[in-house]
């Protein structure tokens, strides 16, 4: 079902001549679900019960996603279903479940209650058994990273990982921080989303024989590719609906997280303005307070100084660095022009 | 000061003949706090204060302890300081690793205040940070046990703290279960705490050339030993003195967590005493009201039955077959005698 869901949106953009390269990441997809669940595969019931409640969060399936298709460009026209090894379908799998397991974490910091349109764990089972769950995760990913050939991989991952944690200890360090500035915004950003993306399309290339320079390439293609995911993430949580992007949404503000938009206008606004924004989003109230925050007032502010347009230009301008480093990189082919499709798509999406 | 803390009791066990092997193990916990705090050197100023935080939790360094005495144990009467390798020193450091991310995390499910005498990081910072702050410990023991030689260790550490999670996870779904009997508690402290300490005696042996056999046993030594800890531990919360234990007590009770003693007291009691007990300790109330719990009353209860003394002697036994099992497989040894005043200290402990 989140094979389909994956694919579809890519079929659509890219037309049917690449029907043959988007049945070859579907076969793979699906590979990496089927790794995903063995190795979540508890002797306990009660484990088994809640890793199938979080298997309904997979959707997109981006991080795997990235991880076929470099692998499979890595190989040029060429490739075939072949290329896509058991390493990569691995590391597919490891990277899902990295991303799942700070789904559960980042749920719990939200208090969210509803993801891809299913209750929250920690809303359905309380925040004990969400943070014990999101470790459980975080252990299987590695127990599983560590039965691949090389040390390398884990290495790598480790050291994502932990910046990964790095980048949301210093988002948490500035919560409530109404003076955040665009550098730390992004450095936080880096580490916490582009990292992990980065990583899925390294590894997905490094496992079909790329050079250390093609590697790194990929690496960046895919840093870029994170941080326009994440503005465009930030984006739907401040503009989208529940409805559409199928989970909480107006968490930021209500946390006193700020992102790109919000910044951009506080930086920009003038001191009247900047004053009634400050306000308006119920800085310096306790969180409890800003569950009222009028989102639609706030977005008329943002709309004032262009900010919104500001952080959509940032995301787009990333996307198109990303697409000309990877045909830099790579030579042209379906699974190529997938991964292109891929990254427009990040934008594009609504949720 | 952790170093000596852990030293201290040992030496005034065994003696001044064990000087020698006693400044070894000084020695190569000093490393071990070395690699540990070399690992958490973040770059972010927000997350070197909060890692220099929970370094205050680091007490009796059991874990990193039984692999640098393993290590030392197997090469028999002739160990040198030289014995002890830098990989004994990485496994040291990530077995602490572990422990502390447990901790944190614990602290996280109790609503504890204090741990070693310090306040905890939910209680300072608040539970997003002690959350992130743990996965972040998580990520670094596992990066850091990367950069080890062979995959081999990564993978039983990774199936380890797996089943850790496994044991916390089926504690969880038992809370507030007043029928819990002892074959599940024992499945739950074998996966929660035995294992991490199996596996640091385990690998201890094992980078001192260990042979199959001998690791197998060094880790059923390990276990059985975490076994009693926990008993020793759960004990402790529920006749220890916060003062003396220098952590939150009573935190099992008012959490619906039934330890040894209680488990015990509820088979053997008669229908009268059960529901009195059952009252005593607010069963079927909601957790907030268990605050008031009796301590003393619920203490006599358990005396009424032998249940806390059935707990020591349980710790006892097990400690007894660690010993025998310890004897069989190393030869004599100050290491190996240093090993069996651990194994005594561990039910001998108030802290």
């Amino acid at each position: 079902m989140s094979v389909s869901r994956a694919i579809a949106g890519l079929e659509a953009a890219v037309g049917g001549e690449h029907e043959a390269v988007a049945a070859m990441l579907a076969e793979g997809l699906a590979r990496v679900e089927e790794r995903f669940d063995r190795q979540l595969n508890s002797d306990l019931p009660p484990v088994r019960a809640l890793v199938e409640h979080v298997e309904r969060y997979r959707g997109k399936m981006l991080r795997p996603v990235m991880t076929l298709l470099c692998g499979l460009a890595q190989r040029g026209p060429s490739a075939t279903a072949a290329d896509l090894t058991e390493a990569h379908v691995t590391v597919g799998a490891v990277v899902e479940m990295i991303h799942v397991a700070t789904l559960v974490h980042d749920d719990v910091l939200d208090e969210a209650e509803t993801r891809r349109r299913a209750q929250t764990v920690n809303n359905l089972r309380g925040n004990e058994v969400a943070v014990i769950l999101g470790d459980y995760l975080i252990s299987s990913a590695f127990h599983l990273c560590s039965s691949l050939d090389a040390q390398t991989t884990a290495l790598l991952i480790g050291g994502v990982t932990t910046r990964l944690c790095e980048g949301e200890l210093l988002q948490l360090h500035h919560r409530d921080d109404f003076s955040l500035d665009e550098a730390t915004y992004f450095e936080i950003v880096q580490r916490k989303t582009a990292e992990l993306i980065g990583a899925a399309c390294e590894l997905g290339a490094a496992y079909s024989g790329a050079a250390p320079a093609t590697r790194q390439r990929l690496r960046d293609f895919g840093m870029r590719l994170g941080v326009a995911f994440q503005i465009q993430d930030d984006l739907l949580d401040l503009t989208g609906e529940e409805r559409v992007v199928g989970k909480s949404v107006g968490k930021d503000l209500e946390k006193g997280k700020l992102t790109l938009p919000l910044i951009h206008h506080l930086g920009r606004a003038d001191a009247t303005t900047r004053g009634r924004t400050l306000r308006l989003i119920g800085a310096g109230e306790p969180a409890r307070q800003r569950l009222t925050v009028d989102s639609r007032a706030v977005r008329d502010a943002l709309e004032s100084t262009g900010s919104v347009e500001f952080a959509r230009d940032t995301a787009r301008r990333l996307v198109r660095e990303a697409r000309s480093l990877l045909s830099d990189t790579l030579p042209a082919s379906p699974a190529a022009d997938l991964l292109h499709a891929v990254a427009e798509a990040v934008v594009a999406r609504a949720y």
